[in-house]
């Protein structure tokens, strides 16, 4: 070995830097090299979509320092005394020569860059639907600094009118509403039941018709069979059930796979889901090699299962792990994630942290959930809508998951719940959580607070809850449950569901109950605007001996299907 | 005992109302009754300085529901079945014979209200100064919906030009800024040396600064001797230096007292503090009785020990735990606060949650702090500054305290922390915590594990801090450090200390480190904007054999004096 300790980073965009940067600031002393195919480095890739939709006016913002100095391999040198080789590719890692085989994309010479301490940030390469069409100009994703540069100059010259977007996950919505700001007519093509699959349906669809409220049209399971196109440019897409969308653009973003093949190759081992597999110091199988970022599988916390989890945000701090245990031995731990991840759509914001109702079924945990609707803030302080999902284990109440949708600050929900489940809290200690509350940030009794709240009621037996979903399939299968609107009249005149309900508002239920059915067994649904005041009247008649009364769980605001009004 | 249980509420403002509500889901037949001095009932006196401040239009609205239904004894009646009886005082709890005695207050009459089990939610009253003129016209707290009443009826008249707020905390500041926002001259008087005492001064002083350049005149280490008046008329204050301010209107907002007369006066044990005594249930020292909100005193977490909590969001929670419990036996318990805050002052936001440096130093804990700044999200997307301030234990590395300032989203920051402190996180799960991450919403390492990430450096040694006050003291006391601005030319050339400081940007210190002190154990001081490039720098001068570098925490933006430019 040298004296001087050989680093050598491959990958330049967000794990590679990071991890660079770590390990020079514990060895002032070591030669760092960072291999980075592409021309950019640590570029601010989650802000593509900005980008594109002109949120974000000039490039260099995506690749500079907080105060606008760019970095390209000038200032890593000057700042950080690391030597960013761009343009340059990692053909072949030697183990046994402790050399990593490179390629100098503008000669095309190859060269050995030899090291003592390796790591391997290549990232993630997107999926591509493997059907016809699919190398026609105009197809392209949103994953490279590249794709940003060609979708920007799509939005700035203005001629494409029409565009479909391929995939309803996170980054197709959030390529949705750019280009929608680019003034382009979009539609959003999702194989699945659903868009965003981390979130459990009934918050997707309330999503859903929220973006189709701002024009961009969503269709859901189907997926696209084939590209079509003359001359060499995409002209539309066919769906599997034959219909045909004629578009100009198609941005396909189905989805990430870690880009492995080097550490595959090089015979590193690879988890079941294709990713590096990495150990707590993100050691991979040769400890002379450490991994990180979208390349990586990355424990669950909560399951201890490998998970991918392809964010900007864990790959930073998994670079800040295999940077100091690459120069100062494996004295630093990445315990794994909780799966938190969060984006803006339009006016709302969708986000989720820990298991959906789904996955956490599908793994066989024994759970109850519950839906909530309320503001963000007070009325008077112009409070926005929440819509929340909390997912806990039956015994014991430990949180497992949690879900918000809304034009509310779902993002600061999200966070609350991602440090709850990171401290491992119940539901016991939930319902009595001390968070900072004053009227421009908050209700009184917080939403996070107050979903545990009823969550603890539903726990405990206090009422039945029954979701928007089942109700409409029992109005669809022509079930007559007794269902009562507790709101008031004015608020019925405004709005309404009109799914065979009754007016009873709470306010006037005491006096009432002769209009109560007379069969104490018959299903009572109750509901209001969120569905507290459902939850009051439900508490009443049970009182009165009724043994089948539930809640519509978040009452009109998180009912996702038409209303009569 | 009566078939049907008796529940005396003694308070309808905040604990109260939640206490019997509670109470209510929890038992259909009990009789519960709720006694409250004033004609309103659950007012949302947090939103007080927002009425007066014109931000809230109707006052109903402090007193409605979401949908707009004033919450007055009809309403507890119709949706509740509670009896709420206002303009009526409990004059006197007789335990043996389990009443309380009342008197209403329009008529005089005295009446006895029989109980099985009693819940006292009497809040808080206003301190005033014990100082000559306090009786004058003119002299206000902001405590009661009277209050609001009286201030925002000034606001609207537009006839008082100057006033003076006694006392700089949370209430006093949002006081300072409703009364801004009604076209009034404010000065606020504070007889600590800071304003806002949870936060630790040199956060405060910051935004001591902020309010001050929003015009209001704020000063400290001064105290209110006497109001002086004209026709029984206040004209003006004098303060213990002597000074003379004029004023047309004072409020004094220098702190509230439990009111805690009646469950003294009744022989209930009364803490250290002047607070009801509770237990985890809270069952006062007779377990027929409750109490819950500011009249009690409340367990913090963290240290065990007692203290006056008197919040809003604290007073429903514990509301609701002795609504429970008083029907249900002793089923809940609330388990304490980590004393979370937050408020809104100006275009500034200030939060704390646990322990300040102040009090865990005079508490004994072995502590370690650091301050840092930085913004909520990416420049590009139009992040703003938070200046926080971290405090763990040196040995094991709990977090103990965090506070925030600044114009970005302190809420969510301090909501972050409270989570962490009620996790019972230490310093090495924050630094790899898994948040919310998306451009529009936080940045790809958010502050608080930013934050983190420092301490945790610092903790190990790999620098050593030194705050803005100390430096400054250094200067004052002509000390000569070696001082290096490590930032870019054009940003020296913006804005700079001139504190005798040389500018050596991080990029070039590499090739100048001739222009360094000869001796090695000279002491050096580093900074930048936010003190990120600082803390490399150091890095680097340490590695040459410098003994003694120091990085000034939080940097430029954490700098509460005046600069050269």
């Amino acid at each position: 070995m040298n004296e001087r300790k050989r680093i050598v980073v491959i990958g330049g965009s967000a794990a590679g830097p990071k991890a660079a940067a770590r390990a020079r600031r514990f060895d002032e002393n070591a030669c760092i090299t960072m291999i980075q195919k592409v021309p950019d480095l640590s570029m601010a890739s989650c802000g593509y979509p900005y980008f594109v939709g002109g949120v974000i006016e000039d490039r260099t913002q995506l690749i500079c320092t907080p105060t606008g100095v760019v970095r390209d391999p000038l200032f890593f040198m000057n700042a950080k005394n690391i030597s960013a080789k761009t343009r340059t590719e990692a053909v072949r890692i030697d183990r046994r020569k402790r050399t990593v085989v490179c390629r100098d994309l503008s000669t095309g010479d190859e060269f050995e860059e030899p090291y003592d301490k390796l790591i391997i940030a290549t990232g993630s390469i997107p999926r591509m639907p493997p059907v016809p069409g699919s190398d026609l100009d105009g197809i392209t994703t949103l994953q490279s600094m590249q794709d940003a540069d060609y979708l920007r100059r799509i939005r700035d010259e203005g001629r494409i009118k029409k565009a479909v977007v391929v995939g309803g996950g996170l980054i197709g919505m959030e390529t949705c509403e750019a280009l929608h700001l680019a003034g382009i007519e979009i539609t959003v093509i999702e194989m699945m039941p659903q868009i965003l699959m981390f979130l459990d349906p009934e918050l997707a669809k309330l999503l859903e018709n929220n973006v189709k409220a701002w024009a961009a049209n969503v269709i859901t399971d189907n997926a696209v069979a084939e590209f079509l196109g003359e001359n060499g440019r995409v002209t539309g897409v066919k769906l599997q059930n034959g219909t045909e969308l004629p578009c100009e653009l198609a941005v396909v973003a189905i989805g990430v796979k870690p880009n492995s093949q080097l550490a595959r190759d090089a015979g590193l081992e690879i988890g079941r889901l294709g990713g590096v597999l990495v150990n707590d110091r993100m050691a991979t199988s040769d400890p002379d090699i450490y991994a990180a970022g979208d390349c990586v599988e990355v424990r669950n916390i909560i399951t201890g299962e490998n998970v991918l989890a392809p964010y900007g945000d864990l790959a930073n701090l998994q670079g800040r792990v295999a940077g100091e245990n690459a120069v100062s031995g494996n004295v630093a731990s990445f315990p794994g994630t909780v799966q938190t991840g969060v984006c803006k759509v339009f006016n709302y914001q969708a986000g989720s942290t820990g298991l959906s109702e789904r996955t956490a079924s599908k793994m066989g945990y024994d759970i109850e959930t519950v839906v909530t609707a309320g503001p963000d803030r007070p009325g008077f302080m112009g409070g926005l809508p929440l819509i929340s999902k909390m997912i806990v284990e039956k015994s014991g109440g430990r949180l497992l998951g949690f879900q918000c949708v809304g034009p509310g600050d779902v993002s600061k929900q999200v966070a609350i719940a991602a440090m709850a489940l990171q401290g491992g809290l119940t539901i016991d200690t939930m319902v009595n959580l001390d968070l900072p509350y004053a009227p421009p940030f908050s209700l009184a009794i917080d939403n996070f607070i107050a979903t545990a709240h009823v969550l603890q009621n539903k726990l405990r037996g206090l009422f039945q809850g029954i979701s928007a979903e089942e109700v409409k399939r029992k109005i669809d299968n022509s079930e007559k449950p007794f269902i009562i609107d507790m709101r008031g009249p004015e608020e019925y005149e405004a709005m309404r569901l009109g799914i065979g309900e009754r007016l009873i508002p709470l306010g006037a239920l005491r006096k009432r109950t002769d209009e109560l059915p007379e069969d104490k067994d018959t299903e009572i649904i109750t509901y209001c605007k969120i569905s507290l005041r459902g939850y009051e009247g439900v508490r009443f008649i049970q009182s009165l001996g009724y043994t089948n009364v539930k809640v519509m769980e978040g009452g009109i605001a998180a009912w996702p299907y038409p209303r009569e009004k």
